[in-house]
């Protein structure tokens, strides 16, 4: 009685014209049926593992997981640009044109949104499944190859969970690649996710998670890591590049560190804080603001404009310091028209810590905005006084020598 | 001649009846006694990998790894909490009752604590062994289930050693999940180690490892990472949740770092120095302590009051810098009652350097405090001056403006 | 038709007597040419996974990887010193003397300095390559053993790719380990580079890339890791260890971040920036310096003299922050003779940021050193004025108090 599966190697009982070329999705919904047929016991349940050879699979119906410990797992993440693919006019004459290894194109017929949905009532919560080295694929935002929009999600966890692991895996062209809502020590390392829409979401709450040793870069209406209610999320160790409504965008989340990662924006609001956010760590990141240099995306952007702040602040005690800001956009493209670009914004919260902070700029900006609600913030040695703008007088600032 | 075993389907010579089921340890000990046999030559000794596939299997045997280049390898990390499962009155209801994936119930009946020992004299060092993606389960605390104790311990690792990598393992309910004595590049990474007495322990000496990406969080008695002799060691990238008696201790180590980690603790000496420690590098961590939530545990702790420091300093030329502390513990609970507590605490040594530290606290505290015997310490931009304390007239001060 | 190969049960057309044990290589190009005939459809290539089981394999024709999706994988990276084995006089008791697990001796008869080649011409460029879990294990150094130079190459990609992935791969006495010509979001996580001439090169130019959570450790003639033309390149987490003429090495390259790394070195030049590098962010490091200590290589060094900056910086806007410093030289091995090491050199540019670095050194050093040409550097809270020697008079100093 085996616990490995090939989903290239299973008939579906009843289903003998189904194979995993046609739908995977209902290959592996018939596993699990399988796995859980041969786990009967309540002191005995450990799952399996389901592997995804290298190949060209369609998913047309949702794969449903109510189970804990299942691993699904391929042999590589397959990412390839389907950005680059669709805005050039000619391919009659590439190599390839799709993604590939373990690969997956989510290509629902059953109505739903979802090409993997976890979720199961009752207690305890489910644990333990993995998502690993293989290919999400969206196919391709219609009718507009540039929109972000498909309504197609890669991952949704939709009930509380604990220690899931999401690791070497690729997401492209899905409107949401990876949402989790309800995590607990929830681990997303070594993926690629890219040219999704938005690419992490915690949603609901979080606790003790981390987002980590990724390559990640969402469109300009969604987020590349969203999180609400997180409590202790670290964020560290990731190249993240453009897009990205926001880079990082925290709601109501607390006590959360965006430490050593690379941040490549075309727009402001790279890390966002909406709602209250408190004692948050921002330390040891290179913020780098360009314009849209990709001619089919230069009509779009995020709806910021350059006071918005390439870091926006809202709450209390946050901390950033020991980053570098390098920002090169040509003054013809600052908004609102001859504004000076605003590097951070205090937009409101009390005893927020800004130090050492170095910044590299094609143009006169402000380093430091403190907006009239915000009180007790420290600005030290992040610029000259008259990089430093404050609509307060409640702060201390010692200027940069 | 296959390199590549599985546990499931060796039957060990002269003895049919045992199977992985049965005694996983005596069937991974008869695999290595065919591995070693086939490579007899001096010049050929390429090791190979035992898989153990998703399933739940009983070791009474330790097992004993003598030989380079073994990899052990399952598919899932398999954690589930057994501290809730053993504080909920009726599980009677519930899903399933255990940990899983490739998950190994320690169960020795032969007398050993450990479920792998690895070890080996002469020359050269053990090299290049890997534990990789399964699951080691103490099963129980006994006769207490919040005790930690049982005496069992998952991988001790006894001779020195070089470049041995433990990977997206999973550690439950062990008095002592992972121990190596005499590590040279060992490398610990992407594991899920919690609910153990003690996690992590480089005992002897131990030089340029790593401790990075990995979800860890132990006992009230004993340690989530604890180094003694160790030089050059990196603890990196990790989220370190309760509880742990502390959660980095450093035992005259030297030149280690420690680095863009988020801490949560229930007691003071969350990064904890015995003896003299030199050059240590405390930067870009969130600290964050609060008092014990979970009721059953709520009458232990580490036996540390509130003077004795969420960080504990001994020695010399240690750095913490640009790291957040968040204290949020009602003034009841503080101990002894109606102390100030100590956020850092520099109790002997030279010319440690402690600078950029923001802290947010429920209550007046101590920033830093600096013990009688200290010299040269530097406090620069860490609090105001009336949040340093100085039993020592050898420091210099830069109040936070 | 399985999309899963084995090298060790492959038979080449046409040539039965070429085992992967004679010819990995050989085995392996045949392979892929079957994946190429079996992927006819420019819409369907999703390429395939080369297991390489535990075992010895001789490479002895250089594999050329023009497919994307390729993975070629093993089961562990069997790293062994090599060093150690040639510099002992009698290994005739040894266990063992050669690396080991999926085992590649590069032994190429076909005239080719590569093990690997990755190229391919045309659109689009290759993507998702990964190379996986093994060993690539140059042999020897001839006819000196500590020379580092044999002229071989582990892998050398070409061509300009995207998404390619090296993970948890061994390379051993290698003349130059990995180089990537053209890399866009490389990733190279997870392994163990050691006593080769150089680990990590990235050549050409490259974007959004990074090198995270490796042990890496290089010759005296060669780099750690190198980067010409980077943008962007993310250098986290990484414990790098000696020889490396330098251990980061930036040629004209902007951006890039390393921040959270250990690094020990007998040499000065551990940071080296060659022609002029802008906005690179060098945070949260430890930096170790001692001499040579393994005596057959203290005749040999990489020709700097203590004069040259265990940060040797030349460029605009670079960050310098936060790191630790621990110098530890006897003063009869400092060069040239009788000079003042100098810890952090500024040869050149403008509005350089350097601050907050602490420094522990056994003699007087110079923590940092303006040369004349530099122009408006900030050195804040980095040593007394004594220890920061101006040769410029264009600059602001904080010392430290």
């Amino acid at each position: 009685m085996s616990t490995v599966y090939d989903v290239t190697r299973w008939a579906i009982p009843g289903r003998p014209g189904v194979t995993a070329k046609h739908d995977v999705g209902a290959v592996i919904n018939s596993i699990i049926a399988d796995i859980k047929a041969k786990q009967p016991s309540q002191a005995s349940k450990p799952g399996a593992v389901i592997y995804i050879p290298p190949g060209d699979y369609s998913l047309k119906t949702r794969v449903v997981i109510d189970i804990s410990y299942l691993q699904i797992k391929g042999s590589g993440h397959g990412f390839a640009s389907l950005s680059i693919r669709y805005n050039t006019a000619d391919t009659s004459g590439w190599h390839e044109l799709n993604p590939g290894a373990s690969h997956i194109k989510v290509e629902n017929t059953d109505g739903h949104a979802e090409a993997f949905l976890v979720t199961r009532g009752g207690a305890p919560r489910l644990s333990s499944i993995q998502f690993r080295d293989f290919c999400i694929d969206g196919v391709s935002f219609t009718p507009n190859q540039n929109s972000y929009r498909n309504g197609k999600i890669g991952i949704r966890i939709g009930s509380d969970n604990d220690a899931l692991k999401v690791a070497g895996m690729g997401f492209v062209y899905l409107e949401r690649a990876l949402i989790n809502n309800g995590a607990d020590a929830f681990d997303v390392t070594e993926n690629f996710i890219a040219e999704c829409g938005s690419c992490v979401e915690l949603t609901g709450a979080s606790q003790a998670s981390k987002i980590t040793n990724n390559l990640i870069g969402a469109g300009f209406t969604g987020f590349s890591i969203f999180a609400e209610n997180a409590e202790g999320l670290l964020v560290q160790g990731n190249n993240i590049f453009p897009r990205g409504r926001s880079m990082v965008h925290l709601k109501t989340s607390n006590r959360c560190s965006i430490t050593g990662n690379r941040f490549q924006a075309f727009y402001p609001g790279m890390i966002d804080f909406e709602g209250v956010n408190k004692e948050n760590l921002i330390v040891g990141n290179h913020f780098r603001r360009v314009p849209e240099g990709f001619p089919p995306l230069q009509n779009f952007n995020n709806g910021k404009d350059d006071l918005y702040g390439l870091i926006h602040l809202v709450g209390d005690n946050n901390m950033v310091s020991t980053n570098i800001f390098s920002f090169d956009v040509p003054t013809a493209s600052i908004t609102p028209s001859g504004a000076t670009p605003t590097m951070i914004l205090v937009a409101g919260g009390d005893a927020n810590f800004i130090s050492n902070n170095h910044f590299a700029t094609n143009t006169t900006t402000h380093h430091v905005v403190l907006d009239a609600g915000t009180t007790r913030t420290k600005v030290l040695d992040s610029g000259a006084t008259e990089q430093i703008l404050a609509f307060s007088t409640d702060y201390a600032l010692r200027p940069t020598p």
